[in-house]
């Protein structure tokens, strides 16, 4: 047998290294354009930052083991130009020498990754306008700040412009982010980056959203970016994180099919419609866990389990992908955003039914110390209650809740079950009510009709007359602090004796600051006869929204 | 209908709460012996030590809030006394006056909780000895070590005796523990406690194990406790932390039927033989979800949930108890250690097949700085790899790990699911491929055959000539610093270049530091036409074992 593997970050290395330990006679070669495998590609903005301080900590595994430890010929800086799929071989181009020379084989991977995008636009190829996608990247971009930058301006929001918005932060340079979309992070749903974008601006940073660049100037000192809005911004180091297209030009010159946005198509075993290539990585069009379509999502944990997948069907085994999840993660200083399953945009998108809650628990119980806010968002089926994504965003313990909820969408529960989940529960940890049972709670409640809810969204999308009467039943402290304009002040604990305020026969909507007193509130009101709802995640997520 | 419920912590509070939401009409009353309702027991360790400065904090809800949040009647200092299931009615014993009255009851809850063991040895009853319940306990603990106590025993090393020695330790006291078991925190295997004992020593805290106390002696100034052993300890503070035993009084005088080790006998809706009694928490016997059988947890967490469904059967919903996992997890001054499902010696006691493995990861990328180690135990099934316990040891994300294998518990998850679980990945908070991912490939592996392993003990427990021939991989310096008895040093890297060193026909047992290159080196032994073995989870679980 022999194996070609075209690419050697991620799913590459993974492929070839689990390709080794499944057949030690196997002839594998490993190609890869760049000097380095498997590198840490998620730590390029901690190395600019100087967190990771050692630029060979970044190095995960070297050529040198994988030949040692691996027997893999490992060829780097080695460009595989073309293959021929009716000879079954590729043409290598060795790009230190120039030379060029086939190889054959018998079974093909391709796992080249995806390439940042450079949009076309004057400028774009000026010396101080990076993207990041390699060591050599982050050096070029390192060395910059190295020698002195005042002014950066980051162009993309998304997860690797955020992390260099950080760590340019913690270097000491201004930073300015441009980003076309009206939000940050534009994989979540809009109003669970709220809290980031304002956590942005108490660290410095300008935010510029709905607005991209069209062009950059250089000047004696300076770069300047000028945005289609007509802002001019100076700076002496951009970089650009606007997405990737997948590296496809290879496959879809050897008659490989890829998918509306590029991303070479693979069945259940990674296999491209060549059955002897398969294709792993940033590279191909993957299915949806939660929605069953065709996606693709750029992350290396399911990039890695690609290629071992890949390289088990290649020996034998009926290894299957299940899909991509798209749980991803994010520091925003000191913040963490996490997401797993599908956002509500893309459910509606899919025009998949759902319904959501918000709940705004603290990491662990309130009566010890340090307790952490975070706000979580749960999308689940309306009829079956499953689950279908979660979204959260807070400070500790965010990243645990977003894994708990990853799980439950693999394993295909629902909320029903989340009431149930029994987690771990001491002060340092936990509540004897965690968050995900409150998450629980709320949706089981939603579904059951003990519990009927109102998104936020609705309330304030109705013209003034048809709204709801609005109860806010906080304290009068907290009422006067902001409140739902139009609402009516009775605090919960006066609710049973003040019926007698509220109109007969209207719908009424209950609101508190978490969700949970409106809770309560609704279940009084529902039980004295008033068609009563709850305002779902209280007017924390009434902020939330409102201030989009 | 008129609901009674017996106590008023956590199961009687959340089932009160809950059945107030379910039935604005229902007269609900809740009786507490003490005076206080809901309070926070699990606080009760850190309150003693300062880190909950403020007792008030330790009162969740008050009995204010209860009656005019939710028009509870509740009765503090109220004893219930006895139960008179034909004419349905309980009497009480007001504490305060002593006056005793009768109530009428549709349907009770019983939620009295369990009581700290007191074990009738001599001088038991001195006034320097404590147990740990309720407020009043640690006001009186609390009390005596603002005096100033500089040696204190703790009688007991499970949950709630550890978290007293970390906080008497941090009030400047000298602790010694006493534990009957050879081992710290009972209900985890004792090879995952090991590292705990160790740390416990580094904090100066003294442990005796396999030891008792059989009378305690007061002196002019110390109260002297004298164990089996012979050894006599000192100290101006003894607490107790021996265990608990159900509150079934009550329950048994009134012909209910209660288990072996005297937990309320319940049904899956948690009513007792008399269908118009339920109980709740610490008191009652469970099913444990993993193995079926019955067992008693105390834990606050399933405590809270069985309120909330006793309360939802009685107002007409089709609400079941699982059963209980029994996650629990205490931090151990710098380490944490957390479970979920069952351990090791519950299986064996319930003669159930099980496989293990070890895995021995990072919280997070090793490349970014501040990775912390911990050492995670699967079991699972030898045939279905379900997953049916996990425990885990060391530092930051622990916590995490056990509740991603709680949901997979809780979900009928196989190893074969943690292979393919997509958790969260950026540098701060995982790996591209998770701890998770790590122990399920391992175990799959197992089970697969792709990677044979043995249990340390058993190479341990072989008589020398039958056990396998020992390969330690790794590199000579490592090997220098320790290995196991009677292994040769064959470096991973020369291993394919030295096979002529190893003998023919005999069995090999690979192993390295935590497992990954004893994995690889069985791979290349076995397909070398070696039977070969990897010895599963490396050097630092035969420490693990070993030490024991």
């Amino acid at each position: 047998m022999k194996l070609l593997i075209v690419g050697g970050v991620a799913g590459g290395a993974s492929a070839a290294a689990r390709a080794r330990r499944l057949a030690e006679d196997a002839s594998i070669v490993l190609f890869e354009r760049g000097p380095d495998v498997s590198f840490a590609n998620c730590g390029l903005p901690y190395y600019v930052g100087g967190e990771i301080a050692e630029r060979n900590k970044l190095l995960v595994v070297t050529p040198e083991v994988l030949r040692s430890r691996f027997r893999l010929d490992v060829r780097v800086r080695s460009s595989v130009e073309a293959i021929d799929r009716s000879a079954k071989k590729v043409r290598v181009r060795d790009l230190a020498s120039g030379r060029e020379y086939e190889e054959a084989y018998d079974k093909l991977i391709l796992a080249p990754g995806a390439a940042p995008l450079r949009p076309p636009i004057p400028g774009i190829d000026l010396p101080g306008v990076f993207t990041l996608r390699s060591l050599q990247d982050v050096d070029h971009i390192k060395g910059r700040v190295d020698h002195g930058v005042k002014r950066a301006v980051v162009v993309g929001a998304g997860f690797i412009g955020l992390e260099l918005v950080e760590n340019f932060v913690r270097r000491g340079i201004a930073v300015t982010v441009v980003e076309l979309q009206d939000q940050v992070l534009p994989p979540f749903d809009k109003e669970m980056t709220t809290p980031l974008a304002e956590h942005l601006a108490t660290k410095g940073v300008s935010l510029l959203l709905g607005q991209s660049a069209e062009a950059f100037e250089q000047g004696p000192n300076d770069l300047t970016v000028v945005l289609t809005s007509g802002i001019r911004l100076t700076a002496q180091l951009v970089v650009l994180g606007v997405g990737v297209r997948p590296e496809n030009k290879l496959a879809i010159d050897a008659g490989l099919q890829v998918g509306l946005r590029g991303g070479i198509r693979v069945n259940e075993h990674l296999q491209t419609n060549d059955p002897d290539i398969y294709a792993v990585g940033d590279a191909i069009e993957v299915k949806d866990f939660v929605t069953g379509k065709p996606t693709q999502v750029p992350l290396a944990g399911p990039a890695n389990r690609q290629g071992r997948i890949a390289a088990d069907h290649i020996f034998g085994r009926a290894a299957r992908y299940r899909g991509t999840q798209g749980t991803a993660i994010v520091r925003v200083f000191d913040l963490t955003a996490a997401m797993t399953g599908a956002s509500e945009k893309v459910l509606r998108r899919a025009s998949r039914p759902y319904r959501k809650v918000y709940v705004h628990p603290t990491n662990h119980a309130g009566y010890y110390p340090g307790a952490e806010a975070m706000t979580i968002k749960l999308l689940f089926d309306p009829e079956t209650g499953r689950v279908l994504g979660a979204q959260a965003v807070g400070g500790a313990g965010v990243d645990k809740r977003i894994d708990v909820l990853a799980m439950a969408i693999q394993a295909g529960m629902t909320v029903f079950n989340l009431e149930e989940s029994e987690l771990a529960y001491s002060p340092q940890y936990g509540s004897a009510k965690d968050p995900i049972n409150m998450a629980g709670f709320v949706a089981a409640g939603l579904l059951r009709g003990d519990h009927p809810q109102v998104d936020v969204e609705v309330v304030l999308n109705d013209a003034t007359e048809q709204r709801p009467f609005l109860v806010d039943v906080r304290t009068p402290q907290e009422f006067s602090r902001g409140h739902i304009p139009g609402a009516v002040n009775i605090p919960l604990d006066e609710l049973r004796s003040r019926l007698e305020e509220l109109p007969k026969g209207k719908k009424i909507a209950a609101y508190c600051h978490v969700g949970q007193r409106g809770y309560l509130a609704t279940r009084i009101l529902l039980q004295a006869g008033f068609p009563a709802i709850n305002i779902g995640g209280g007017y924390k997520t009434y902020q939330l929204l409102a201030r989009e």
